[in-house]
């Protein structure tokens, strides 16, 4: 079965945003086994949109739409899947319900215009929007499904997993399925790791293995097709099991899960507090650590300059492992890290910014401090990232151990 | 005149990859006032690149395509442009001798694969690629031009840059120009702004206005169409200057400008140092602001509960105006914030986060503290972007009046 994707909105068009919600959607058509051949961007023009859509329609089971649901005039979607289907559209007034109950939740005034967005073609499915003000809904014409989801990136990954998906899986009754396992590691390459799993990642095999790099991880991806998901998993184990040998420790976790959940695990396991000095990575260690549900109460940082963390500390800058003591005790924690991004120097034409990260455990007697010199380059953002990325991963080290 | 792109490549179907190329072509056509009406995205299969291309051709003047160009067999490009142009393809010796030659120069050996790449479609222009080793081409049909370049964004940018806006610009004369201009606001929702600004979103004006939300912030985007730039900015002025007018401080600034760059540019002119405490923002303020270049030693940051920084700061907890005080005495700063996202309620079935942002100034003797309320819905990510936006935009209002 086929799908198509209709990506709405003229900043697509202008270049003033990038379409990362196609990316999203394609992958979560594949995992349920639609064929995804065409995905099409037009403006938010309602002639060229109706025509966008009449074309998909023809050429595919179902089209998902994305953008063009808010409340203003430029916002055409509704009228154009009206228009494709050959609908009126008509006013929907538990839509216009629903919106208010969201609106009067946060203390604000529906606008006239909000009224707008509770018409949807007639004999449209609704679909409630419980993460924004955008009411969507499903247009059945004989085979065919026409779904028109919001452009905020969040609301449209919400819908899609939780209503759209189970849909699709029910009046469709899929068969085949695709099935990921993703092994996450950090601090190898992406080159190195491809060396050491090459042998998986031949074509046409059944599990596939591909890699991706992010910033100072590497995401090794095994996929597997079968008729039933427990088929797929078993074809995925083994595989699993012989590159979980290869790269050991290097793994932090699996699917999903992200260093931050791996630390914030631990640091609930050991029932031990956290602080951080960022000096040069600005909050961005805090910020992805209390992102974790509940890991807000055993995690605090201090945002500052080293020269700055050392006056407010008492501490003479020196080694950072000693400064991740000092950090250590003011903090009262178990566990410390001090993270230090120096000025960079140049090399080949490249900067280069030397950064230190010491780590400190104690509270209980047995104090231990250790200190990891890096060499990051890359833009200073990208450094940042990889700085924040090895702290948590010197963290999850700690952790295990028990000690820096 | 009218442009259009095809992507070819099934991982961009696939979701594996996100496509960055159409926005950066996107812009640049517009720079040069083409018009893009449609971008279609087919994978790697000839019949279906072959149609896409022969419906761009039949309503576009300009089709560029990126990606295909490759030595493998699923680069099927060169030939569906020789076919929607019926064409036969035809061997470039000098495209051979220029592969080799890249190739020799980093040591490497051709494979035979990478003579196919020396086909293009007879008549074709061919285009040479010194960033790589893919040769692209330009096929003139009657007024039409199908441009073929690579799917590596680094060689495309170069190519498109160097050597496709030159050609388009000698071969078309281009007169007409788009210019866009962006105002951002934060502190009214979209529907509101769009009931402000409504009257000039009418289709067909010229400049035309369009709205677009991101979390806490509304972009306006002005943009108009004229033979030369400086039409086109005369043609935004009036709107820009009426939409401003209506606005007025709701608006913080322009195009690529963030809240953090105002705040950080605020804090330079007044040569002011700021502190902020952070119970429940993660540390996200800080690392927005210490993002902009330069702006780190101005900038520190508590991360930590609220009940913590009490006790830090010796304060008992109540206002967040009188925290917001204790933060800035703390960190020796003439501003300071104190953002506290409370534990949520329930309404209506959705969680709500009652959220306080305290500021302070001081330090020249006349010490001034204010507290904002907010209440904030939706998951807690969304929920802290949001505590953090109304946070900056908090600090860019006491820069401008000189005290909280």
């Amino acid at each position: 079965m086929r799908a198509e994707i209709v990506s709405i909105g003229s900043e697509l068009l202008l270049g003033q945003i990038v379409d990362t919600n196609a990316a999203f959607i394609a992958r979560h058509l594949a995992a349920v086994g639609l064929d995804l051949f065409h995905k099409v961007t037009v403006g938010d023009n309602l002639a060229r949109v109706a025509a966008a859509l009449t074309t998909a329609i023809e050429r595919a089971h179902v089209v998902i739409t994305t953008g063009g649901l808010g409340p203003t005039a430029d916002d055409v979607t509704r009228e154009a899947v009206a228009q494709a289907a050959g609908r009126p559209l008509v006013f929907v007034p538990e839509l216009l319900q629903e919106i208010e109950a969201f609106f009067r939740a946060r203390g604000f005034t529906l606008s006239p215009s909000n009224r707008k967005q509770s018409y949807i073609p007639e004999g449209a499915i609704p679909l409630s929007n419980p993460v924004g003000t955008a009411p969507c809904f499903i247009v059945e014409q004989d085979d065919r499904a026409v779904i028109s989801l919001p452009g905020v990136p969040r609301e449209m990954e919400f819908l899609l997993v939780n209503r759209v998906l189970p849909y699709l899986r029910e009046r469709y009754r899929f068969r085949g399925i695709i099935v990921s396992r993703l092994l996450r590691s950090c601090g190898l390459g992406e080159s190195r790791v491809g060396e050491v799993v090459g042998d998986y990642m031949a074509t046409g095999a059944n599990p596939t293995v591909g890699t991706m790099a992010h910033l100072g991880q590497v995401d090794i991806r095994i996929t597997a097709k079968a008729d039933d998901e427990a088929t797929a998993r078993a074809l995925i184990a083994p595989v699993e099991a012989e590159i979980r040998h290869r790269l050991a420790d290097l793994i932090f976790g699996v699917d999903a899960e992200t260093l931050e959940d791996v630390v914030a695990a631990g640091l609930g396991q050991r029932d031990w507090t956290l602080t951080v000095l960022e000096a040069g990575t600005g909050g961005l260690v805090a910020e992805r650590l209390t992102t974790v549900p509940g890991a807000a109460r055993r995690v605090q940082a201090l945002v500052m300059e080293a020269e700055a963390a050392g006056r407010h500390l008492g501490v003479t800058l020196g080694s950072v492992a000693a400064l991740a003591e000092a950090v250590r005790v003011w903090g009262k924690s178990r566990l410390a890290a001090a993270t230090v991004i120096g000025a960079p120097d140049r090399e080949a034409g490249q900067a280069i910014y030397p950064t230190r990260i010491g780590v400190a455990t104690g509270g209980d007697g047995g104090e231990r401090a250790a200190e990891y010199p890096y060499r990051f380059g890359g833009d200073f953002r990208q450094v940042r990232v990889r700085a924040a990325v090895m702290t948590l991963d010197r963290l999850r080290r700690a952790l295990i151990a028990g000690s820096a």
